[in-house]
């Protein structure tokens, strides 16, 4: 970090929430420098298996959080950021925040989350629903046959598929679940947005969770008569429950709050930007604004998000918004369901015990030790091709029926071979996204990685001989604290608006790898083989992994009852 | 072992030569009883890396042997298993011998190795060409481009290929490669028969190695025609190096020498039973050998051999040869390429330290440990598909650029099910065989397992289940060498065929494991889909495993020419 004399510098604070933890991060205005951070758990972390205020067990695929513990991310990490960074807290200027999504609070009128009222506190569905808390399949199943079925125009803007994980999914299962408490929630409220109600008193819609989690497209929510047919109760959901001023993303929610002031140590009537998603604000932090810069934050899962001036139908895109990433443009996202967890389950289930020692006395973890090894092959050389759908397909086949496969097994196959070949899956995966959206008028100009997946340079390579592009990578280890410290700063009025505090504030390694033209060459050909199975599997001429997982669930139910 | 006083009993000898040692058997003629053994490892085991005579380096893909280790198993297992069994040595009434296949040794006239002739000893062609040389490759493919061009009817008895393994393109190797000790060779010898002729002091050519292995068929072999479009040079080759006497399975190949009496401690002057190959000889020891008895001899790889009184051709078989596992009988051979090794490069290869660790814990090998694991759950609880072609495919697609595959990984994916679909696939396979065989008019009555992958018996129920057939399994540890002391017994007239000594001598476990209907009914769903598969990728729809190959050997070349 710098030590810089603070002067008469101005400092923009930005806040990261994540799954288990949040990052503040002080940020000097004028040039984006990053001068401290901090980071605080959440005291209840994810809650998946009991409840913890009594210990219930919770059904599958449920995962609640606390919203109190997001308040504590405020009250510790920002003052000990401020405190690394050494600077004044006079010349704060404004905060800003980012947050996983779809995270929903349920509240009262004045935005206390319900688990926090007496004799709420045993009821699970009072808590605040996490992005993966996957127990709304049902509802999402019936939202997506009831809108495919009367045709709703909506439906195309998420290339055919809500998910269980967003609003409306999550809302309908507590109506059904727990009608009473439905019955006393007053709004279904986005996390990004609760935390800025916290820090301003007031509740604002940010535009991008509004657009990609709440199906608000073109001024409107799905109808009454939609909701109502899903379930009668459900039919004024939109209206009483979801509906709210839309806050465009770069502008001010509000001023900090003299409780929130207390809480931070920032001083009170600061400006607070509006909320925000942890990918869509790496966008800005990686100068990548303008139209065609597809921003991909690699990590468990890779989430690409784009800008365009057009608006244009993606095949299996998760969704394209006005202003979801920046005011005044279009903002795509898609996504690859799986990528750095692929490799993190390999790595656990299906590497030998020999790697696991030659990588403990090389001293470098089993990933170093397979990527050093695989990168010293030549292209194709371990005769392998894989599928990169262990947890499904997002973009651009949208089916999470899908299944990994490895094609090309030997009895000379090694460990880092097929390693590698998942690795470059995911590479072929990312391909087909670039050209799914070239094919389809919003082309892709730049590719711009960001994420954790960063730090494993051969997989950096690949992806750009994979690609035939240049890939940028950005500059900050912390790509959401510092875009929502550019989100501050732009609400503070430092700039006057997300892409010009971009230009100042972010940071971007441009053409930091660029493909190898003989590699690009042999990745080609193997390309046209991930193409091939990738529809012979994903697009319906062998439904194989859909029967496979049938079959699961039948072979378990069955073996259940008879047990 | 027993311990019954010989009294008037009689014993005949089986000798059963593997790739690594020879075993030899004692066993009691009148009811098949085993009472001593030995096992003697050759000195010289296989040299695949260097020649042990000069330290040469051999090319890849080369197995090669020295004659005199099989000598000198004969000069210690034979008197060592004698000792152990307690008997006296003049009760032996005869032995006979089975080998590898096809395992080729270049003689001269009398039969001696050309290694032994001085100042041939530093020539690699001189040695053992061990079944596993698989250098001969090229030779393999113009021999079946040529009799595909030429339609030569021997073609469809070999399921339309002729391996590289066989006779006749190790053959066309030596030529091409070593003509001045290809002139110098008089005869082109089976190791089966080159026993023999020690044992003997003549040479017989068994009807089994000759037919499977010689594309001896129908009293000829290929014409002059054929071979001399191969090569001018080669077009003698059948008359002068190949074509001897052929004697019939279960015949009396001569008497045992003075010199082989003297070596082995047995009487000089009793019965030596012509030679033949382990997979063959196991029939009769499991009391298999009236039409429609499948014996799949299960170990590293999988040998089917079936007798029938109908000559057809079976799709995709290795081979039909009359008289070539009993006299008299159609005898049909089949194979899968993999199948132990499979479990064994997996266990190697893809196995994580956590596992292993818990076997340790356990007391138990991984493949233990693996099965039980496995054993536990449902059939299609792991909700993958697997094919077992990690060494090609032998029957019934008959090509070994076929490659491994497993479809519907996920990240809950545990290495024990992959093991389990890696076991049920070589349980397709076989049924695939089985399935082939009974839509060829010669129906599979009975299926007998014999090998060392009996001692897994989960495995053994799962062929039951997916075969919906009983699995009757051989009563003897010792197979092969069983085998060969029936041949022993008939040949020395102790029984008047091998049905009848096998009848008496043979063992089995008739429908040791039956089919549960439950979990072959969910095999049948499992199965449906390892055929679409199969079909998808082994019948030409996607040729990407071909592809991957041909990518894989490009890289590597194109590697080494840029190194």
């Amino acid at each position: 970090m710098s030590t810089l004399p603070p002067g008469d510098a101005q400092y923009a604070i930005g806040v990261d929430f994540g799954t288990l933890s949040g990052r503040a991060v002080v940020v000097r205005v004028s040039d984006g420098t990053e001068l401290g951070s901090a980071v605080f758990d959440y005291p209840h972390a994810v809650m998946d298996n009991t409840l913890a205020a009594t210990g219930e067990k919770l059904p599958p695929e449920w995962a609640l959080q606390v919203p109190s513990d997001y308040v504590d991310v405020l009250r510790n990490a920002v003052p000990e950021a401020v405190r690394e960074a050494g600077i004044d807290p006079a010349q704060v200027i404004g905060i800003g925040t980012d947050f996983t999504a779809c995270t929903m609070v349920p509240t009262t009128a004045d935005g206390t989350p319900l688990n926090e009222l007496p004799g709420f506190e045993s009821r699970p569905h009072a808590y605040v629903k996490l992005w993966k808390h996957h127990a709304a399949q049902g509802q999402a199943d019936r939202i997506n046959a009831l809108a495919a079925e009367r045709k709703e125009e909506w439906l195309a803007r998420y290339g055919g598929l809500i998910s269980s994980e967003w609003e409306f999914a999550k809302g309908l299962q507590l109506l059904e679940e727990d009608p009473e408490l439905y019955e006393r929630m007053d709004h279904w409220v986005e996390a990004a947005d609760w935390i800025i109600w916290q820090l301003t008193g007031q509740y604002t819609r940010n535009a991008c969770t509004a657009g990609y989690k709440g199906i608000y497209q073109d001024g409107q929510y799905p109808s009454r008569e939609f909701l109502g047919a899903l379930n009668p109760d459900f039919a004024g959901f939109a209206e009483e429950k979801v509906e709210h001023t839309i806050g465009a993303l770069g502008s001010s929610a509000g001023t900090l709050s003299a409780e929130a002031a207390a809480w931070t140590g920032l001083p009170e009537g600061i400006a607070v930007a509006v909320g925000n998603v942890d990918a869509h604000v790496a966008a800005p932090a990686a100068k990548a604004t303008t139209p065609g810069q597809m921003v991909a934050i690699m990590g468990t899962s890779t989430c690409h998000v784009m800008n365009s001036d057009r608006l244009a139908e993606v095949p299996g895109m998760c969704g394209v918004v006005d202003g979801g990433i920046v005011d005044g443009l279009y903002g795509y996202e898609a996504g690859q369901s799986g990528v750095g967890d692929i490799f993190a389950w390999f790595v656990e289930n299906q590497v030998p015990a020999s790697d696991v020692e030659a990588a403990s006395n090389a001293g470098v973890s089993v990933h170093e030790y397979l990527t050093a090894q695989a990168e010293r092959e030549p292209v194709g050389g371990h005769g392998l091709i894989a599928l990169d759908w262990h947890s499904g397909n997002r973009s651009v086949l949208v089916d999470h029926q899908l299944s990994g496969t490895v094609v090309g097994l030997t009895l000379s196959t090694k460990a880092h071979e097929v390693y590698r070949a998942l690795l470059e899956a995911t590479a072929f995966g990312a391909r087909k996204i670039v050209e799914t959206f070239n094919a389809s008028g919003v082309p892709v100009t730049e590719f711009v990685a960001a994420g954790g997946l960063l730090r494993n340079r051969f997989l950096m390579q690949t992806y750009s001989d994979v690609l035939r592009m240049p890939i940028s990578t950005i500059g900050s280890d912390q790509g959401p604290a510092l875009g929502s410290a550019i989100h501050a700063a732009v609400a503070a009025g430092a700039y006057p608006d997300v892409r010009a505090a971009s230009e100042a504030m972010g940071s971007v390694n441009r053409a930091a790898y660029t493909p190898d033209p003989d590699r690009a060459d042999a990745y080609d050909l193997l390309y046209a083989e991930y193409e091939q199975l990738h529809d012979y599997f994903g697009r319906g001429s062998n439904q194989v992994m859909r029967r496979l997982k049938e079959l699961r669930r039948a072979a378990y139910s069955k073996a259940t009852v008879n047990a």
